[in-house]
């Protein structure tokens, strides 16, 4: 088993009765750490002179971890399990968004204006005077979230409907940390032109378009088009997120151990959107040595079998991932689980950089190398160092909308990555501690007044 | 002047600054009613011992109108108008909706569940059983609002951008009268295959498609191919919305005034997209005798320019408006702005009803006609028996979206149409009151149970 944490996503809520006698409480904490469960919050339900009932929720690592935990409370004689509920899936039950009215909507007089006949006037006025769209309809801060389920998070191609739930949850992380209104769009089909002539034709509701898990090679020209063919801001997310947060933590591990980003030798693991992304900002970063493997090895021209996205970072060696971290000083994994070893590190540089950021599972679980790495970073929440795109796109977004950029441009990108970096000051910076927390109130703030300077400055801002 | 009263849909606010002396306040208020402005909210903001400030609501008829008021109240000695604002447009800026999260999302172990690495598992039970996405998605809830902005409300072709408001105002309505969630899809395209091909695409997240504002005859195709090819319901509320409930009242009306549909002679004015979907109907619910006329007169059978789906409805008679009215029982607008005559009415059977449903401006204002019919009604929200479609569409998707009704029936239709008559019994039903206010609670639910009824009677309903 790979996943040794118990963590929340799988989190289960177990209530349950038992006699109301001293010990018994214990007895059931006793069975679920024995297990390896993680207790959580306890409450009492109902306490009679003979029985108590109270809910457990209790952390597990895996759907069978958490059948085991549930059959070692049920072993324990005269305690009942009146009911398990797994916590994620029931907060997903219904969905996790919903659509709002920002105005009251009591009267006939507020009917006439939001809707006819006052809302003719507004019409009228839009079509007078396009750019009224802007400052007169939700165009101003709303965003798209497309995908075609075709890269799910790193589980592959499950399709638009199983991508949903994926789409709703970046929907929240826009609203919670930007304000920005983001709605999910599933496509039913794979087809590059299909996807770019359906989000060109929905384009008009929307002030930005957020592409996310699309597979590559298909979402480089996907994203490629939009930005000529759209006057909105265009951002593939697992490209360009992952890169400016990555660029963040990099810049601070560097700082920690004290090496610059010209001299160091950097392999990232996974030659998709994300890798490639990376490689283009770390380039333009400065960085100067960059080994790109993906699942044949490393990138390189002697390879007959790569595409032109990849051909652009070939280099000279050639080998497997093992050859390529030998001497290296900086791991990227954007790949898939389990695919680094506790070997392949130990044949790093000294005070290696580990960033294992496959998602939900990464490259090496960190536990394995704590004590072979100056800083080890995954994408997942429940690890210190998260490298977690909603460090970005929130912000980035709110920028963009709130200068009306047409464009997205690599300073934007970089501008956002050093805000990102800056809000850990020197006497905070530590092995767990290199880029801000998730809810640190000032990310979202300092990337989107980082993205308008460098819109601004770019010439891409229309207000 | 078509538009003569005074309503919220040209509502100013007026902060106005009077010297603290008596009448003063009693003068603004004449000049305001000198030249025919409603005042409403008047609010004290300020008072001193020299002056006060007081913000003023006033009803306007039009824009000139509106600027004719404050004019009055700028001539007032000693008067000082502080601040004037449209108050339509003030509640339209930055748009009318919002998206929001249905949970929280304040800890790493919200964002665990919520978001990754646990909501990895809700997508992989979606890719293993599909219909799931009905019960962990917000699928189950959420509605595509699509136009093509080629027929808003009755302003024409203004295009995408200028038809969002009336959108949004739309997705306002959905929330408030039924619980649904519904998000404005405004394309830019008007090509019949493109908007099939994008709708088709974008259909995976939603659980219902309403069309709107779709030119004739465009939409017809529009739908039909949808309905085909897609496994939930769609419907276009400007046909079918519009004839549910013009059916509602007109079942109300011929009840008031002791007539049998099947013995009416009814002139529809409009072949349009809502014109040919009230004849529809109609004739399902008995219907027997129904001229339709359009912009050149009736649909004759003389006649050589009708396009199939208004051969459908062709007679034998032919001529104008004004002919068809002679003995009419009916007269059910949706066409134009002041199309139908006060010498027309007159030549209508005893007790007639006149529907005049054109939006914002009817075809005849009723004051008018007040004395010369039995029943009139609007599609305006500042008249008595407003027709509008916001008693069908909320509670139909409702019904639909409630038993995961695959299409929707004419029965469907038909029973909503009966539901919503229905709440207006027998000692209530009045010259003023043949269908109940869009603010009556009891509408959506009434129309929803209907609705759930009629779809497993057709066997359409999955659940």
């Amino acid at each position: 088993m790979v996943n040794l944490t118990p963590n929340p996503s799988y989190s289960l809520t177990l209530r349950v009765e038992l006699p109301n006698r001293t010990g018994n409480l214990a007895a059931v904490a006793q069975a679920i750490a024995n297990v390896g469960g993680s207790l959580g919050q306890i409450s009492l339900i109902e306490r009679t002179l003979k029985i108590s009932k109270r809910e457990l929720t209790v952390d597990a690592s895996s759907t069978e971890h958490a059948e085991q935990i549930v059959a070692a409370v049920k072993a324990i004689p005269d305690v009942k399990v009146l009911k398990i509920s797994d916590r994620t899936f029931d907060l997903h039950r219904q969905g996790k968004i919903s659509i709002e009215s920002r105005i009251p909507l009591a009267s006939q007089s507020d009917l006439a204006m939001a809707y006819t006949p006052g809302v003719g006037r507004i019409c009228k006025a839009i079509a007078d005077e396009p750019e009224k769209v802007f400052s007169l309809t939700i165009k101003n801060n709303t965003v798209a979230i497309v995908t075609d389920g075709s890269a799910v998070l790193g589980l592959g191609n499950l399709g638009p409907e199983a991508a949903l739930p994926v789409m709703e949850g970046k929907a929240m992380l826009f609203k919670e940390f930007a304000g920005v209104d983001a709605f999910p769009i599933c496509l039913a089909t794979q087809d590059t032109e299909a996807i770019i002539a359906t989000v060109k034709n929905i384009a008009p509701v929307f002030g930005g378009v957020n592409l996310e898990d699309i597979s590559a090679p298909r979402c480089f020209e996907v994203e490629r088009r939009l930005r000529e063919e759209l006057d909105i801001p265009v951002f593939h997310d697992d490209q360009h997120g992952t890169a400016i947060v990555s660029l963040a933590a990099l810049i601070n591990a560097l700082k920690f151990t004290a090496k610059s980003i010209e001299a160091v030798k950097i392999v990232i693991n996974g030659a998709g959107a994300a890798g490639i992304a990376i490689a283009y900002l770390l380039k333009k970063a400065g960085a100067q040595d960059i080994w790109l493997c993906d699942s044949k090895g490393i990138l390189s021209k002697k390879r007959d079998d790569l595409n032109p996205e990849k051909q652009v970072f070939a280099v000279e060696a050639s080998g497997n991932l093992a050859d390529a971290m030998k001497g290296a000083d900086v791991f990227l994994g954007v790949s898939v689980p389990g695919v680094l070893t506790p070997e392949m590190v130990k044949t790093m540089a000294k005070d290696p950089i580990v960033f294992a950021m496959a998602n939900p599972i990464p490259e090496i679980q960190p536990e394995l190398i704590d004590s072979d790495v100056a800083v080890v970073a995954t994408g997942r929440s429940d690890y210190p160092n998260q490298i977690n795109n909603v460090l970005a796109f929130p912000g980035l977004f709110r920028g963009a909308l709130d200068c009306r950029a047409k464009v997205l441009t690599d300073n934007m990108y970089l501008e956002a990555a050093k805000a990102i970096a800056s809000l850990i000051t020197p006497p905070s910076l530590a092995r767990d501690n290199i880029v801000p927390s998730v809810f640190d109130s000032r990310v979202a703030t300092a990337v989107a007044s980082a993205v308008q300077f460098a819109a601004r400055k770019d010439g891409v801002a229309r207000q």
